[in-house]
């Protein structure tokens, strides 16, 4: 099923159910007001939802109203954890390649990870505002997880039975801020400011197939003002599975319901383009990436991060042509 | 007045309302049931709990019951945020001499900060379990605040009007997994366990005069298995504010209410002893600092990390010398 947290004013906004073709909506009434409730008693409250949600795809529910994208606030608005993986490594190679920086062997058996805010998401057509664009503003386009309850000491199987619905995030950056951030040795924090999700989170059953071995296999696209600039497939070149991410979590700690899980920079690697030379032909899911492209190509980089009045869309579509998310469509803009 | 979180089998327990001399509480039914809700709503809801307190402490309270801290989960048994400074540049300085790296310049003038998990919070009188003492099991005795919502761009004065609650933390951390982690450059993750926050929050009024330049001026008790082993002064030494720890996190996105603040471990200097010697009468408000004591004094740490059945008792007392917060009493546990 299909899941939006429209906006009402509160704080949380009002649970919803979508069609599978995103057309038309549902109040959850009666049945949850919030994404969280539903997160906390899954084993009771998923089934009615999904009652709903098959009345709401037969045509046949009541109150049914067309599905508008921009009334969305993120899934959960708010989340008690939001803790996002660097789970695709060419990711972390190409980032580390543009400094001549070698990538530790460690880091392609134990996941990146780094604990983001999760007071204050953005919803996904909500306006992006940073105080000034010379922070170097950035995208990054991936695949989120929302869990139940995990134990402590689970294994990446065992946590991956945790997965109770997939989304996708834009994960702001502010690359001009990271590195006095981390050569602090803290890790991020100012330089990763509000995230932004999907209009609607849907059980990995909708995913059908290509959700497989913990990674979902579809093409996630990003388009930065209109131009097509990433078609990145989200599935085999996931280095660590979303089952060992919330397993890396659960190493030392309970993980509760309504943690939000990402995988990091979608990121597939570059290929010999027949004459020597590498070539990414299917783009890149942050700008970062690009620059380290250039940085590798030529010596330095060209593109300049995202302006006020940028805008970033972005979108996966299922093996049926259908948006699977909805698409997170934001502008870059001044308070 | 001072607030706490009841056990009552749900996620977020029951708000009670507990006197100033923490032998009696009141549930806040009809008030609000969370302590959440009394966060997104301040200005409406607190005042009326505020009343309930008078009455409480006027021993008028109709349905008063003995306060057992025993039955208390933390005030926010989990939050939308916790992120912790290190605020006590002083901790910095002995962790750091005792590997002969100096403290850079601008940790100085630029906090230290990491976004820790909030969605497990453990209640004042919870065991901590832990799977292996080899971690490194360390307590870390803290002051921390609740803050209502505070803007993007705010100034330190600013955001110290955001403060609502201020309560104790002991933020365990597991020293032998924070080398490895902290050269992965991403920061604190595996390393930061959960939590636990004292019996009671208190709004600031309830410190006096000890409430001033958004530093708590009390001195924070710490005893290891029964031994007195930390007296440090919270206030003079915090080398950045509470208004300046909010404002960092308010750098680059909004701060929402229920987000909770850490000082970092409450540390004071050493002080030559005469014979020019230098020694810590106040004592460590962590067994890292212990250690890094001992490293500049003897060459390598004698004193080992906590062990399964070891305690720590976490305390502060008012100027009237009664417990403002009660007590933080765990217990080292194996699941």
């Amino acid at each position: 099923m299909k899941l939006a947290t429209l906006k009402d004013g509160s704080r949380d906004g009002q649970l919803a159910v979508v069609s599978r073709d995103l057309a038309t909506a549902h109040y959850a009434t009666g049945i949850a007001a919030k994404m969280q409730q539903v997160l906390d008693d899954w084993g009771f409250i998923s089934p009615q939802l999904q009652d709903l949600y098959d009345t709401l795809n037969q045509g046949k529910a009541r109150h049914a109203f067309p599905f508008d994208p921009a009334q969305c606030m993120a899934p959960l608005p708010r989340a008690y954890q939001w803790a996002d993986g660097s789970a695709f490594i060419n990711h972390v190679e190409l980032v580390r390649a543009a400094r001549n920086s070698e990538v530790p062997k460690s880091f392609y058996e134990d996941p990146l990870m780094y604990q983001g805010g999760s007071d204050d998401f953005l919803g996904p057509t909500d306006d992006a505002f940073f105080l000034t664009e010379d922070w170097g503003i950035d995208f990054e386009a991936e695949v989120a997880v929302v869990t139940g309850d995990v134990k402590m000491g689970a294994t990446p199987d065992q946590a991956l039975e945790g997965v109770r619905l997939v989304m996708l995030a834009n994960d702001w950056s502010l690359r001009n801020l990271i590195p006095n951030e981390l050569a602090k040795g803290f890790g991020f924090f100012q330089s990763k400011p509000a995230t932004a999700f999907s209009p609607v989170a849907v059980t990995p059953d909708e995913l059908g197939d290509a959700w497989q071995g913990g990674r979902v296999h579809l093409t996630l696209q990003s388009s930065w003002n209109g131009r097509k600039v990433g078609m990145c497939d989200a599935g085999p070149e996931m280095t660590f599975s979303f089952g060992q991410l919330i397993a890396h979590i659960a190493k030392t700690r309970n993980v509760r319901a309504g943690s939000i899980v990402g995988s990091g920079t979608v990121s597939n690697k570059g290929v010999d383009n027949g004459s020597g030379k590498t070539e990414w032909p299917k783009g890149y899911s942050c700008i970062a990436e690009k620059r380290a492209i250039e940085t590798i190509q030529d010596g330095k980089p060209s593109t300049e991060f995202m302006k006020f009045g940028d805008t970033i869309k972005l979108e996966m579509k299922g093996k049926d042509g259908q948006s699977v998310f909805g698409t997170i469509e934001q502008k870059v803009a001044k308070p």
